[in-house]
């Protein structure tokens, strides 16, 4: 494949995560991608409920969930200020328990969307405006903190090498291949496929082939052979939670492919920065999904009845598989990542 | 899930393998199971076609291979002996070449049903219902001797525990179930996946839960965390090829599954018997299948256009992450399967 122009892929266009417009919270549908379908939400539960059925997943419920909090706006807009304030932080409070691994992230952007909203509300102002604005902002913000993080993790991609993903860290591959783009830098990518929704398949390798990068699907039991076979230089992968002590939590399967980087003698870099509010791999909660959801593929049976499945949503992985963090403030060694925090950012701030 | 009776599952019955009646070898069709849907084929060729389509796998190929054997009796019945004779012995070839990697075992099963068809002919008898016999009498020796197999795995399964397993081994799966049963011995069963074709979940999973235990599936990247929380105390699996050096071939999957065996602690019991003609594994020829066939699951698009795959079908495990092969004549340490030889088996003979 060509290189295409450095717009950024169909999957990572804005309107196409998550985007209100006249009255309508409009997500695109990324368990059926490569199929193009979006799910319209009118209410700020209704967003919440597409979050935690996986209609969106990686960062996509962060546009989500700020989107979701202009329905609320929208929703309380026949009841006066104090209710609709109280309103605000309800909705703020529902939508950032929409799935629990990743709650105190949803929270950070929740509470800006309904503190935005509120000022709004004080100073006479459209609060769905002000929350629209904000969503925006935010995602924004997080999109250019992130290019620092993208042009640190293409620092440590060797020129013409290949780099192995793990599910869709739709941010750092926005950000990565806004990089390489701008360097003319050449790799080629490798994506486990990522069972049960198949997320590394239908959604990473579809912006690195879009963009013109040389891209290969392996389904989760080839990461060996592949190592092995393929010339792959470095595992990478984002993360839904780092704690301060070196812990990793992120798509199930990342812990295998760190082992088995570790056994091949690859690297294995994280992407995002640490979690401020959380000290310890143990305080990190793995979000256990329905059974039924291993059982079947797009409505295909996969099984007889009277076989069990389980769906852990994430594992995490300790320290000592991790090669390095990769910030926006460079590169730390997964032991020291309280250092991440000396400097001008704030705890409170929110990357990834 | 009860205990049934002690028959076998459906799909080891052997009439659902691939059975010859009335000019026809009729095979279940395993890419579509719990479908029941069966492939019948008339002539020996579209037999081979079968088993390189991966109609059936594991073992049912032995079966096939052999039925279609009589096929290419028939197929030749307008022609004298000595043409009769010539065409077995191409069809044995061509059959036995249906795929790579385990060509040398399918050429034990093929020959010796050819010089079963040549010694019918040559003293006047039907050569399909001697080359149907000795299907029949290869398929009941087989399963003789993996019942010792499946006896000795058996005794290495702690009361209560749970085994994890990868792909579909049909024989010792059969042979475990049957041993099992009849000690009245109980343990859980976690099956790998196995994509793409998802042996693992589809077959393997349906012949323990019809035999009522307790049986889970783990889509592929779930290894890890499932040796970490599910109390899994061993990993074991069949294999395409041992060499003489304790190589294994097996279903792309086992290699990286026995190294976070060995990360985790846990034993890796290989099940069959060392193949006398693979002295080392770089005499193993890996098949490589369609990259289609990991774009896809049954028809329906896993990525865009432009992404590639690869398919190796099997990998390679090496002896140091295998803690033992388990045989009809007891366990072996993978570093002296030589000395499987030493006694009373002929090395012509044929096993797994």
């Amino acid at each position: 494949m060509e290189r295409m122009d450095n717009g950024m892929p169909f999957l990572l266009k804005y309107e196409n995560v998550a985007w209100y417009d006249s009255g309508k919270v409009r997500i695109l549908d990324r368990r059926v991608f490569p199929e193009r379908c979006f799910v319209e939400c009118e209410t700020y539960q209704e967003v919440r409920q597409a979050v935690a059925d996986m209609v969106t997943q990686s960062t996509g419920p962060y546009a989500a969930v700020a989107m979701g909090m202009v329905l609320a706006a929208r929703q309380s807009s026949g009841l006066g200020t104090g209710g609709r304030e109280a309103n605000l932080k309800k909705a703020a409070d529902e939508l950032a328990h929409a799935r629990p691994t990743t709650s105190n992230r949803y929270a950070l952007i929740t509470n800006k969307c309904a503190n935005a909203g509120i000022a709004a509300l004080e100073s006479g102002q459209d609060p769905e405006q002000a929350i629209f604005d904000c969503a925006v902002g935010t995602m924004n913000e997080r999109y250019a903190r992130m290019q620092l993080v993208g042009d640190e993790l293409l620092k440590l991609i060797p020129e013409g090498g290949a780099i192995l993903t793990q599910c869709y860290g739709e941010t750092i591959i926005g950000t990565l291949i806004r990089a390489a783009l701008r360097e003319n830098r050449h790799f080629r990518v490798y994506c486990a496929e990522t069972r049960p929704y198949m997320q590394g398949a239908r959604l990473t390798s579809a912006c690195f082939a879009e963009m013109g990068f040389d891209t290969t699907v392996l389904t989760d039991n080839m990461i060996a052979y592949a190592m092995q076979h393929e010339g792959i230089d470095l595992f990478t992968s984002a993360a839904d939670c780092i704690s301060l002590d070196g812990h990793v939590a992120n798509k199930v399967g990342t812990l295998q492919i760190a082992i088995l980087a570790k056994y091949f003698g690859l690297p294995y870099y994280v992407t995002g920065a640490p979690d401020a509010d959380k000290y310890t791999g143990d305080e990190i909660v793995i979000e256990m999904r329905s059974p039924e959801q291993v059982l079947n593929y797009r409505g295909i049976r996969t099984t007889i009845d009277g076989v069990k499945a389980i769906y852990p949503a994430f594992d995490i992985t300790p320290p000592h598989l991790i090669s390095g963090v990769v910030t926006d403030k460079g590169v730390y060694v997964p032991y020291v990542l309280e250092s991440y925090f000396d400097s001008e950012h704030n705890r409170d701030s929110f990357l990834v």
